[in-house]
This record gives C-alpha cells, structure tokens and sequence, in this order.
C-alpha cells in the first residue's frame, strides 16, 4: 500500500445511511481514518435495510468499507464527555442530522469550535441550516421532486419520473466532500476551521445546468424529452434486432458518416436533412428511415461498425452487462472484498485515479462496534474507564 | 469580499463544454484563478450552444462565471513555449480532450511535470486514460446508455429513460473536483504533484449506489421501478386536485400519522396494512384508497397538512417553481450577475456554505479573450512579444 492523498486526516463520522456515508466512504477511499460512531445496539439505519448476505446488509456493507466502527450513545453525559476529548484531536466532524440535533445533544459546532478551533465541521441536510424549510424532513425522493430534475426527467410528453437511484443524497455527498476539502485547504494555509452546510435541495438546482439557462433566456418551462437531444439530431437512442443502442452523431461531419455506417448514402445529399436545423425540422421523416435500418441487426454488429466508423454509441446496459464491461473491469471499477460474516462481496472502485496516492478498499465496512475499544485506547481510556462506560451502556 | 478557500489556487484550464468546465467552476466560486485557455476566434464549443441573450450563450455564460478568458492556439510552437512558462507557475492543470491530445500537442503529463514537479495534471474523459476504450469518443448521453443508470430509470415495465441533464459529464466534473483537491491536500503535505484521471464510465458506476448490491446478493437484475421505492410503502408520488405531490412515510409511525392526516383512521387497523412488508403484498389494495384522496384537495392543501403532522412530502416542481421557491431564494441559490453584453443573467448559486469563506459568483463569464493581454503581462511578456503573437495568430 502506498501513501494516500488524505493520510493523517482523522473523521468523526456522525452520519447514517446515505448522503454524510457517500462522503466519508470517498474521505475513506482517499486514506483518511474514518472513525463511524453508532449507536449502541443498532448502530446505523442502513444496518436494516436489505438485501442481506448471510444476515449482513449489502446495502450497508458497500458505503462503510475503509471504516471503522466505536458505538457512543451520545445520549449519556459520559460519552458526550469522550466525544468532546475525541474532537480534540480530530480534523473533520461530519453530521446528517435535522438541523438542531446535534446542539440538543450539547456538541453543536460552536461548543465544537470553542474546543479545537480547527475543527471542520460539515453538515449535509434536506433543506440546510438556514431559510424557511430548515425544520422540515426530507427523505431523496422528496428531494429529487422539489429539486426540478424530476420535471425535465420522463418520456416526450410523459409524467415525471425520478433518478433511478438517490441522485439527491449522492450529490449532496459530493458536494459535501468538496466541502471539506476546500475548507482543509484554507486551514492549511490559516489554521482556521470552519462549518460547512451542505442541503440536498440547493445541489439539484446545480443539477440542473442549461434547463435554467433554457428557462430565464426563453421564459418556457423545460419538460421531459425522453431520450432526444433538446437540439442535436440524431442524438438518441435505437431499437437493434436483439436490443438497442445510443448514438450521438454530435455535428454534419458526424451525420454524413452515419449514412455511411448504415448504407445510407442517399440521404448525405437529401435537403430535407442536410444540416442539424433541417434535421430538427424534418425529424418525424427521419427518425423512420434510420429506425428500420437499425432494426437490422444486432447491437454487438452496431457497436463494431459504428466504432469502426468513429461514431460516439453504445449499448444501453443493464446492471449486468455493466459490472462485466471489459472497460469497467480494466479500471478496476468492481472490486472484491472479503467481509469476516458475509465472504466475498463485489462493490463499486474507487472511480479517482491518481498517480501517486490511488485510493483502494483496504478493509470490508466494520462490524457494530467492531473498533470500540481500540479506539477508546487510541484516545487514552483506561481499560476501567471502558469497562465502566460498557457497564453504564454509554457505548 | 472575504478570504476564499482557494484563494492563491492558479488554474490552466483547457476544457470545453461540460464536465470540466463544471469542475473549474465550482474551484473558481471558492476563489481559485481559473484561467480559462481557448482555441483564438472561436474559443469553447459551448459558445456557439444556445439558448442565446443578445447573442451571447446563455449555456456557456451559466459554467464560466468567476474564470478569465485567454486565447492561445496550442498549435503554434509559440503559443505552446508561453503556456510551459505559465505552467511552471501554475498549481493545476486541467484538461477533457480525448486522451493521447495533450501529448500530440507535446504538452502532455510527463513533460509538464519536468518543468513543473508541483503541477497536479487533472484529465476528464469519457472512458479513461486506460483500458480498451480509450481511444473512443463519448457524450453524455451514450456514457449514461453504458453506465447502467438508464436501466433502472423510467415508468415501471417500461423503456430506459436518460436523466433530464448531463449526469455522466456532471458527476465527472465533481469527482474531478475532488481529486484535485485531495491531490492539492497531498502536494501541501510532501511537496509533490501527480496526475489525476477520472473517467466518465467510472463514475456512472459509482452511482449505481444499492442496485449494485441488490444485483450480486440476489443475482436479479434491477429494472426501472417509476417513483416508487422498491421497498418501503408508501413512498411515491400521487396526483392531487392540482397537481401532484411526493411523499415518503418511511416507517410505520409515519404511515399511521399519515392515516390520520387522510382522514382514512380506519387503514391503521387494517389487517393489510399494518406493517410495512403488509403494504408490499397488498399494494395494489392500498395504492387506490390513498390516490382516491389525494385527489379531493390543492397540492399546496396536502403540503401544508403533511407539513403539520411531520410527514416527509413535497410538491414536484418545475423548473420555474424551484427557481422561485423560497428556500431556494433564502439560500442565495440562484444569483444575478452582470455581463457586459447580455444583460442581467440568473444562474445558480453556490451549493457549498461555509462559514469563514463562502465562495460567491464574482464576475460574469469571459468574452472570448478578454484577458489575454493582461494574463500574459501577468506571466512577463513584453507589449511587443504580445502584438507579434497576435500577427502570427498564436493567441
């Protein structure tokens, strides 16, 4: 194992389920120590959530690997007391709380700051800790709703439909890690720490790219387009034979080579398609005479000729096809990790390539409370204090 | 105007259109000094995209806020002898063309780096630096068709649906993000710069999320599912007098809080019901008692409702909605910026909070070449090595 970008960094990590988890799984990734505090008995939401491989959560077990696992009931006066001395020497706390929580439990960012003033803090919310909706829940799926990305999301002419997983909560994890990083550089450079207030609702809007540009520059409002580019003709997808196909054939040059690719000659020189405009325009002529040829055969022949030809395409994988692309594999973007309960477990890669500190899954996601005690060693408990705390359930 | 977190961060930045432009963004709003290099007389792509405000691009202006505009055509051995000098100065150098462009242009990776150890290189491409794809050319819509995420979005037994935006180039663009800054974290510590390669594939993987775990612990493979969850009842949309609205009753504390604020006390004792795996095997009992309500009120009725018995809901918004919406409005999520040719612009804000150094849009998007003259008096050159360049065409 070789040195990794974020060596030395140690994380108190706070947070359940997925957004603050997605982040520290990344922080972890990169070599930080990410020290996951449960709570006692249940530990964190996710543990519950299926499927399960021999009774572990694979659900849990692919966002915690590279961590390690102390159960605090931060419930109990003692324990808040060794979280006050843990973030002493911590770089980074890292909460997904309701806004309010964690001043409830006594260790709010100010009480935080006034203890390390180096501390970074980050808070990933719905809403953030500011404006009207800050009290409100939020799960993803509402979320993704008031974001607007559902609005542009569905069939030409369709309802709405939602991200196929929880785009909202892994934006929100992005950016919270962005964050994080940024705020470690400017404590790098001053000494200082800082709060970062990270809400899932504000990163949908970043989502949302040129539909907003789209909208205040026409005053329309943007719907679902299904798979069609809202102005590159062809830029879409196909039926094959066996299944289908995506191309983008991005610009005239790219057109002209399609007719090419699909024995097409004819239509390089016909004027209702000559140029991306007229395309546009005569699209319902189109789209027929390109999809009876593409209903000709199979998608594997398309990809070789279309790739032949140096037109952008590919096939429309499902999670299979995907996890077993030779490219993915290459990458090393599946990789296998062995869990002490639940034996091999194949999970995501670490998708940042670096040169001199690649990222790696080191350790499969802990077991509840796995590193309790070994932790509480490393920050000086006695081996009394800890059975003391055992004893008094405040870990 | 506040210190920043990347304040003193010099970035040459060489991309175009989407994922790095969105990565040099986000480092711009938290003060880096992007210096966006550009082919002379046309510049980005994106210029020539619309929508179109007094005939500047509206999608080009919304990524290129906060960054400086500089011509250089890097086909000039001129222009290329004047970019090594200011990469000996510069702390990042960032890229998306197709791998192998950089060193056809004799200033690939291997060479910078001897002129300049400290350089992080960062390269953005659809498929990688490695591996068998290498070489193909991508756009988002066919990374999205490869990367399995089409295949679990869309109306339930239907078609693969593509996100409403560019997911592939945008979730490249923040994991570029995060590997410059976790290599600029490494560099603070030893010294030491390194390349940094993110791939637009990898990254779709990545946000696969629970249907990776769900594919290898079942072995089935994950189908588009509509807005429903694919376990937990009732959570998903539902049409009301109005409109529509989402809601997540998580639990079963929430569905009967939910029974309640529907009028429908009845359905908490309901043998059917009672449980959440209950509501999975009566679904299609329980979906049409819970829509028939729904539609008897205003979305804005049922929000302020849920809202008042703590159920986790909201309205599906448009884009119109969320950019007027008050929570957006308080977090400063969509912000005006002057541009000298277009007028008043609205674009989104900066998602990240921070307490010590909120980043912030400062100045609108370069005209092509804005800069060019005082960027390289920056870096020494003399008026008359300026105006030579200029005759020759190398800027």
């Amino acid at each position: 194992m070789g040195e990794q970008a974020l060596d030395g960094i140690k994380i108190l990590d706070l947070t359940r389920i997925l957004a603050g988890p997605y982040s520290t799984m990344i922080l972890a990734d990169m070599g930080a120590d990410v020290i996951k505090i449960e709570r006692p008995e249940t530990g964190d939401d996710s543990r519950q959530f299926g499927p399960y491989v021999n009774e572990e959560s694979a659900y849990f077990m692919s966002l915690n690997r590279n961590k390690r696992s102390i159960t605090m009931n931060l419930k109990s006066e003692e324990s808040v007391e060794v979280f006050l001395k843990m973030v002493k020497e911590a770089d980074i706390v890292i909460e997904n709380f309701r806004p309010g929580t964690m001043e409830k439990l006594g260790i709010g960012y100010e009480r935080l700051k006034e203890i390390n003033p180096r501390i970074i803090y980050a808070a990933s919310s719905g809403f953030g800790h500011t404006g009207p909706y800050k009290e409100r829940p939020a799960y993803d799926a509402v979320v993704q709703a008031m974001g607007g990305v559902m609005s542009i999301t569905g069939e030409k002419g369709g309802a709405p439909i939602k991200f196929g997983t929880s785009i909202a909560d892994i934006t929100a994890g992005l950016y919270t890690t962005i964050g994080i990083l940024s705020a470690l550089q400017y404590r790098n450079r001053t000494g200082k720490g800082q709060k970062v207030d990270i809400a899932m609702l504000d990163t949908q809007v970043s989502l949302l790219e040129n539909a907003i540009a789209r909208y205040y520059a026409s005053g329309d409002i943007p719907k679902p387009l299904g798979n069609r580019h809202p102005s590159i003709i062809p830029f879409e997808d196909f039926e094959t034979l066996d299944g289908s196909i995506m191309i983008s054939a991005g610009n005239d040059s790219l057109w002209k080579k399609l007719c090419n690719a699909l024995n097409l000659e004819d239509l390089k020189e016909d004027k209702r398609f000559k140029t991306n405009p007229l395309r546009g325009e005569n699209y319902e002529e189109l789209r027929p005479l390109l999809s009876e040829v593409f209903k000709s055969k199979d998608t594997e022949d398309w990809i070789n000729i279309l790739n032949s030809y140096g037109i952008p395409n590919g096939p429309i994988n499902n999670i299979e096809d995907i996890v077993n692309d030779p490219q993915i594999q290459a990458r090393e973007m599946i990789v296998d990790v062995e869990h002490p309960k639940a034996g091999n477990m194949k999970m995501p890669g670490v998708p940042i390539k670096m040169s001199e500190t690649q990222g790696s899954v080191r350790s499969p996601a802990p077991i509840l409370g796995e590193h309790t005690e070994s932790i509480l060693k490393e920050f000086g408990l006695s081996e009394e204090k800890i059975e003391q705390m055992r004893a008094n359930k405040s870990i």
